[in-house]
């Protein structure tokens, strides 16, 4: 079987949007050990997607198509395959039910072209959308089976994930089981090299790695008869994989940072507030993202202003004066004032310069994190970033919450400042 | 003039390399007002690009590969586009020399494969590599122009700016100009049928409308002599479209709500503070990404749980225990008591529930944003989302940014609960 990936949208020809899409299925395709041999990219023109589908369908045995399914006139995926295929478009009734229930449930009435996010194309299999209206199909004509995805990432990798990769691994057969490993603190290339000789003699499973803003994964796919067959597969190179990279593996699958960090605090019975300046609430927007984060994280405040963190904080201004704002010593009292303040088991604060500007005497990208844990004295870690302003509160907002996690493990490094 | 770009490396078909020198040749051809027609990635596979170019020739004018120009036998771009345009190649004097020297320089031995970065078709106009050691060139047959860059982006991109944009920039003559407008609280379907009529009449500029979370743009780009000129034309476009979506709109370009709020907040001289219950600190942390934020933002709390609400924003029990925490109550208490806190003169607060189960006998999704200006009574809104716990967190804090932005403006309905 030879694939091809299509992704439709004119805001892709324009550069406007990076398309990610074709990187992921690319990686899909390569955990079913498909090879696919051309990425396309078209604009939203019906004459120009059907030529494409025409090329597309004499090089290819399946072709896997992205966006152009929404409700506009500029999204005509279906309508060319269609014609393509000279078939004709039908609706299908529970989409149609779906859409019609979200207009009534947001109080809005519902554009009639809405309802194209319902077509199908006849004797297709329809792929549900966990996270939009869109509806996709697979159909299978003259021996090429064409899949159709929706644009928008996270609904087209939930598509994937829940409803075309179950049909694709039934028509393969035998079994696949993955596993994602997470780290964090260290690069994409660097985590590579630790384990180049694995990934060289990669076969079953295959390895992949991605890398996103202060994380970097694995995962692993195996193929086999069985699903034990395939988990015993991936048990043996998860073993080899974290000899040389344990120091920065935090967790599996769609675990993130935070909701580690939330269980954890489950698991010992600590609850957490939080102190924020540079970072303005993104660790604490992180930890509220975890569902049921309310029984453990008590809340906590964005001292942006230094007057805030003398006024709120009750941060001594001596303090403030002697050692200024970006210090040691003002992220630990950031951290021991919002404990005290809400009465929380642990506090964890950040203060320091996202700018790539200096301040304070400090260099730009400095960012000092307090942790005050129970019953020990309270520390902090001054780390530097130089990936510009919102890249630099990300990673501190990382960093802070994987030093929190290593204290939590009763791993991580315990001295004072 | 029709462009087509072509990226080569069998490292991007098997998705282990985000493809990102695509994005920047389309933003690049975009600036030139080249329409680009079709993207394709294809592997290190000489009869497949062959096969590739040959379609490419029949649709496009100008043909940019990039890709496959290194000194391995898998690099083989040149050679597919010399045995398309049944051409031989030749070696360049200058980049052997280069080459040459570079070698000496490492003190290695120069394999002989490495004169093959020194390859261009004769007649071409050649392109220089500032950052490396192949080459790339210009060449025109049959009125279809194809241009050969390298596939590192470091090396592709300043080939693209010292080489080849001033060469086709001769060659068009003309002028682009581009605007963006950005709106808010207004479906993408919903905007597009507003404007119907103005994009079916579309031809200079160009619209093309683009949809985010909470979020919809619409791109104009103008062809013609002079900046003047293009400019002119736009803002009659303008004009046309803001008419029946004045109330959607905020701002330009890359102008983020909290650009124009935290822009409208030193206009006017106020400052504000944020008390924020389900967003977790999420309008916050937008507010903070704006670099200068700190003149005007106070800062504020997260007060996730009912007893922080209590204890940090001395919300009186008795309003807790008669109205409940997602209130239109509590959505005020805690905009005023936020403002008094911080000694700021707005107050902005969000309680609600995101998550995907009812609390309070309040259904999910259903949010109060409260809003204490100076001078005024304090109001509060009460919205309903349904798209999932973050996405609601996502939208619930671009509504509460959209609606300050509205009173700050003297636009919004001011009415107290």
């Amino acid at each position: 079987m030879k694939a091809e990936i299509i992704t439709v949208g004119t805001e892709l020809l324009l550069g406007e949007t990076l398309d990610t899409n074709t990187h992921y299925i690319a990686n899909v395709l390569k955990e079913l050990s498909i090879p696919t041999y051309f990425h396309t990219s078209v604009g939203d023109n019906i004459e120009r997607i059907r030529r494409l589908l025409n090329i597309a369908s004499k090089r290819s045995d399946l072709v896997i198509l992205s966006g152009g399914l929404g409700p506009t006139k500029d999204d005509l995926t279906k309508d060319a395959l269609a014609e393509h295929l000279q078939e004709t478009l039908l609706l299908d009734d529970e989409a149609v039910d779906k859409i019609k229930h979200h207009f009534h449930k947001i109080e809005k009435e519902m554009p009639e072209n809405n309802l194209r996010q319902a077509h199908y194309i006849k004797n297709s299999h329809i792929l549900k959308n966990h996270n939009g209206l869109a509806i996709g199909m697979v159909t299978t004509k003259d021996n090429v089976m064409y899949a159709v995805l929706p644009g928008p990432p996270s609904e087209m990798t939930t598509m994937v994930e829940k409803e075309l990769l179950p049909f694709l691994k039934e028509k393969i057969g035998g079994v696949f089981v993955s596993k994602t490993l997470r780290f964090t603190n260290i690069g994409e290339s660097a985590l590579a090299e630790k384990i180049s000789t694995i990934i060289d003699a990669q076969s079953n499973p295959t390895i992949a790695i991605y890398a996103y803003t202060g994380d970097v994964t694995i995962r692993l796919t195996a193929n086999g008869r069985t699903t034990q067959e395939c988990e015993e597969k991936i048990k043996q190179t998860e073993a080899l994989i974290l000899e040389p990279l344990k120091p920065y593996f935090y967790g599996y699958d769609h675990q993130t940072l935070a909701d580690v960090v939330i269980a954890l605090l489950k698991e010992k019975h600590y609850t957490l507030s939080v102190a924020e300046s540079l970072t303005g609430g993104l660790c604490q927007s992180k930890l509220v993202s975890v569902s049921g984060a309310s029984d453990v994280f008590s809340g906590g405040v964005v001292t942006y202003q230094t007057s805030a963190k003398e006024k709120i904080l009750c941060i001594p201004s001596e303090l403030l004066l002697k050692y200024g704002t970006i210090s040691h010593e003002c992220a630990v009292a950031m951290a021991q004032n919002v404990k005290a303040l809400y009465g929380s088991d642990i506090g964890l604060s950040f203060t320091g310069i996202a700018d790539e500007h200096a301040i304070e005497d400090k260099a730009s990208g400095t960012v000092y994190i307090g942790i005050a844990m129970p019953n020990k004295e309270p520390i902090s870690y001054c780390v530097h970033f130089n990936r510009g302003r919102n890249a630099n509160r990300e990673l501190s907002a990382i960093f802070g919450l994987n030093k929190l996690r290593e204290l939590l493990e009763e791993k991580g490094e315990h001295y004072g400042y």
